[in-house]
């Protein structure tokens, strides 16, 4: 291994995360699917769609051959969208090297499957789930590139990668802390999704801050129930990359689930949306494969229940909001 | 007993809460320790110094007389001002019936004996823990005032008085759960007032929601390593009455610690941002009490003692957020 980082994907946070292993004293590769941005990487370390106004650091280059990136490298960082991940991890898996570390920032559960992207990883990368590193945090990337100070969990099996990866992204701007628990931390990142649309349809239909901070706590006690049901610790959903994660989302007004939320509560259809967005915000695919593990697993998840009938069925939001609170009074408890 | 409720002290909180007990049902008399008070709400449902716009429902009446509105009560609600509490009750205690409930709805701790209200409670009233039932959650009184939807915590030890309490508070617009963990509740309410007032002074000194959010999470995870170390479930500050009530009063830009903690953050001392906002906000009283709780406890709270440093020894917040981001990594735990 010659020790540096490859950095998979070029959007804004595998751009901003490169910027984090730079300035923690790690040489890093940028693979961007698109010749010219890798190509601007590498000339001007500038990247001219995503963050555009952050010059990157010195020890940040840029390749469009994957296989260039990743060979010899002791960090493999996959940030690539969530639903992509299977197909490009094939392709990639010849080139990794068979002590490598692999780190997923990506925050979703695969359609059709209802995998976490760590299992997608051990799957298809056919490693062992101590290779697999998760981080997970309330981490904006452009109040990361302002080097605004954050911090994120480091989730792992293995606690000598998690350290490694800890050490990797240390900075005066960003403090990662290590955690054992996997499947909690990427639950966290995935259902944290399907509540800031939650937020989002609220704040629209003009709710306050007693609703919104119920529909945040109830939402992250229904995450910790399924993750208890899959193996997580639950007292992971009050940390970093759980409530940490979800109240960043939901409080940004340039976060994407909650601003796609926000058009939905307007009374806006699906379709009307995604044309004003022009995109499909993560959690409107999310809440079908959670709503799916939920049910298989037994696990009753309301909040997400109502957002998948809002998304995909067409329901009026105000009819959500009488459904869930007119649910029996309830001891508060996770499992 | 006649069965009705006292709640005593109109502020916006206990004149809220009335409003609730009596749309579920039950016959309430408030005391307001002023005699107009007392006779605006008797005879025109109406509280002129609090939520002024709200008018009550008629199952309301108000008193000067806190023996009077104590008598024969089955619940007795509590909602003084936290230091005043020890001396109020021992005027009040002679009046209790012996089988009435005791509901706590303060949110703090006493100062010099660093008690929990509940603790004072059972001082002061002498019975047993079983009595008191905490009311503890995101509720800020406008909001319920105004009929948004809302949820709760209704904490005691005894099951059937915490369903009693739940029972009577149970509204189409509130939705309260039960939970046997006292000290969880109070100290999530306790303390969120000194993270509100961090939350106040980052955002004044213009960090965004990625640091804010840290803040939030790490401040909820030094308020648990002390919830344990006194013998709370850990999980209850990922619920309302830690993370809820957290969130809601961050949020709101109403909320009177945030509000104090931006005075703060824009370098006013703390005589400036009392004359300001002419009072004092009760995180700048609790952070004395918690770190003297944390210290007699050995437990670490590194937000909690750089707020202490910023209110009452005038220490600059700039070095207060250097001080946080350069301490030692470590795991993500709340032991």
């Amino acid at each position: 291994m010659t020790g540096h980082v490859a950095v998979l994907g070029a959007g804004s946070w595998g751009t901003a995360f490169a910027k984090i292993l730079a300035d923690a004293g790690r040489d890093v590769t940028i693979w961007a699917r698109r010749q010219p941005v890798a190509e601007a990487i590498r000339l001007r370390r500038h990247n001219p769609e995503y963050l555009p106004d952050l010059r990157l650091p010195d020890r940040v280059t840029g390749t469009g051959s994957a296989a260039e990136a990743i060979r010899g490298a002791e960090i493999v960082v996959l940030a690539v969208p969530s639903q992509t991940l299977r197909g490009n991890l094939a392709e990639w898996v010849g080139d990794l090297h068979p002590e490598a570390t692999l780190v997923s920032l990506m925050k979703g559960i695969e359609l059709g499957t209802t995998k976490r992207m760590s299992e997608v990883i051990v799957e298809t990368a056919r490693v062992t789930p101590d290779r697999v590193v998760v981080v997970s945090g309330p981490n904006l990337a452009p109040e990361i590139a302002a080097e605004q100070p954050a911090a994120t969990v480091v989730a792992g099996t293995d606690d000598r990668r998690a350290q490694l990866v800890q050490a990797s992204i240390r900075t005066p701007y960003f403090r990662p802390y290590t955690n054992d628990d996997v499947i909690g931390c990427e639950l966290g990142g995935a259902v944290k999704n399907v509540i800031a649309l939650a937020y989002g349809i609220a704040t629209a239909m003009g709710f306050g801050d007693n609703t919104r901070a119920m529909l945040m706590t109830r939402g992250l006690a229904e995450t910790a129930r399924l993750g208890v049901a899959l193996g997580a610790d639950p007292i992971t959903f009050a940390g970093l990359a759980g409530m940490g994660d979800l109240v960043a989302s939901c409080s940004s007004p340039l976060a994407r689930n909650r601003t796609f939320g926000e058009h939905l509560g307007r009374g806006e259809t699906l379709e009307q949306a995604q044309a004003a967005t022009r995109q499909t915000a993560e959690g409107v695919k999310s809440c079908l494969a959670i709503r799916d593990l939920a049910r298989a697993h037994g696990v009753e998840m309301p909040i997400t229940e109502q957002i998948e009938r809002i998304c995909h069925e067409g329901m009026d939001p105000r009819l959500a909001v009488d459904a869930l609170m007119s649910r029996t009074a309830k001891p508060e408890s996770y499992e």
